[in-house]
């Protein structure tokens, strides 16, 4: 098994590997403190982890920075995580995979997700992550939002703000596409709605397609894009009022939040059933979700409104 | 397709099927009338469904009822489902099923949740149903008690009860055997957790292993064993005062409901991603529901008491 932890190590070790996860690991500092001084009423919590080398399972090896910030001013709960992991995947999983070879792998990535308490400050998800397995490298990930109530400015003003990142990268990043994956990924199924409003969603930026440099160039403006994209939207929205009404609207839209990550989201269900972390990859739950039976808002309301666009997901640029 | 359909709806004509879904159909109302006795706040609402004969979809006819009772004294949600579908399984599907051969089935069961609003009753689960296909019938369920709070009287009476009925039944129903894949099913593998501290669990007795009438008769008791098992828990528990801790450690709790049901559950994950009735099968969804980050209980606390059994399953009888 050692032998195993040590050749995986190996992709981990790779220099170029080794300065994308400094950038995600620079990253989820930035955005925590943003995020912490724009909430103004608590901190990030830090949770150092570390897996040791050669097993058991999947992951033979790396480490992990969680961060979370619970029962804040503005964020009921925000969860930023970074990791840098190596190890070998399973047959079943490998075979599925388009690009590479092999089972071993490295993987380094951000993620987070924040829960607002206030219901007209959106939900937010963003994940950037570079993967290494034989024979070749690539970046994955996007970000997107899930409003309780819809405001068009602030859907254009995320929207645009990614599309901006990527045709700054034009020969790699196509906005078009990354909205429509985005708007097929997350999309409750069982439900007929879309998650949210949309964003960006990609993966397989392969080196053999592109400069891995050019690459890790829209990676870095895509992070940024998300601050860019995202802090507003909470600033414009943070001191509204609320009313028991709305809240309890947040809350059952919360839980269609939770049926998307437990039901229908690969990493989630797959880091679930691997042995990955429980606690870091359930940070993205709600602190608090609502289950009403046929629930269905008033026609013509506002929450109303909200459902129409998440069944017919519009374009926003 | 319409062949199809009226194949299928053979099998869901056929005399006993239909003895067996008229019972269920009556265990369902009652249920239904003891636990709005006991509530004694709020009745159960009455929605009928119908499922068009010729599909679209795996379910190709049938017709059911789901009563909810929300927002009352005792039961902040109480859900039990009646259905009786007939339809084509997936070739998938089919394949891995154990008994009968060919694609056409029909299915009838009752199946219920109940989510106390006090931390010092239990949340119960039951499920009853009727299978056919080509070639043959069996029937499966069980039930299973999730308190938040261990009380050992209220396990073994719970655990006595249903054994009494399968000792009443010792050719077909073995509680020992029950009990272990009960633990075995109802298990947070992510967790390293039970859901609860069981009861029975089995499926596949099928018509060629046993004389279905004494199947049936099983069954039967069984259904009344829920009612015996579970009423007497609540009524010793229903008016016990709790703390805000108390009810907290419950939302937190029910959380590990939601995790196992979303993301284990195989009634609930097949039934979400073949077009089953949404609000039906999620009508086992707590009302509210609270995930904390990395939430453990203070050594020796009664907390972590439930939390010593549901890592190491107990024997009750």
């Amino acid at each position: 098994m050692n032998d195993l932890a040590d050749a995986a190590k190996t992709l981990a070790d790779d220099s170029f590997f080794r300065g994308c996860s400094e950038h995600f690991e620079s990253l989820q500092a930035l955005i925590c403190g943003a995020i912490a001084d724009e909430d103004g009423g608590a901190r990030f919590s830090v949770d150092e982890w570390q897996r040791p080398h050669g097993g058991p399972g999947a992951i033979l090896g790396g480490r992990g920075r969680t961060r979370i910030l619970e029962g804040g001013h503005v964020f009921e709960r925000a969860g930023v995580g970074f990791s840098l992991v190596y190890g070998q995947f399973s047959d079943e999983f490998a075979a599925r995979l388009p690009v590479g070879h092999g089972r071993l792998f490295a993987a380094t990535g951000v993620s987070l997700v924040f829960h607002p308490r206030n219901p007209h400050v959106p939900t937010v998800h963003m994940n950037y992550r570079r993967l290494t397995r034989g024979g070749t490298g690539w970046f994955g990930g996007g970000a997107d939002l899930t409003p309780y109530y819809l405001d068009e400015d602030d859907a254009r003003h995320f929207h645009v703000t990614h599309k901006s990142a990527c045709d700054r990268h034009a020969t790699i990043a196509d906005y078009a596409e990354m909205k429509a994956a985005c708007d097929a990924y997350f999309h409750n199924t069982h439900r007929g709605e879309a998650r949210g409003i949309g964003g960006t969603f990609f993966d397989y930026i392969t080196d053999d397609a592109h400069d891995r440099d050019d690459t890790f160039s829209f990676i870095k403006d895509a992070g940024q894009a998300f601050i860019d994209g995202y802090l507003p939207i909470v600033r414009r929205n943070k001191t509204r009022r609320w009313t028991d009404e709305e809240r309890n609207w947040q809350l059952i839209r919360r839980g269609r939040y939770v049926e998307f990550n437990l039901i229908h989201d690969r990493g989630t269900t797959f880091g679930l059933k691997t042995g990955g972390r429980t606690e870091s990859i359930l940070m993205s739950m709600p602190p608090l979700v609502s289950w009403a039976y046929r629930h269905e808002p008033a026609p013509g309301s506002r929450e109303a409104e909200l459902v129409d666009v998440l069944k017919s997901p519009r374009q926003w640029v």
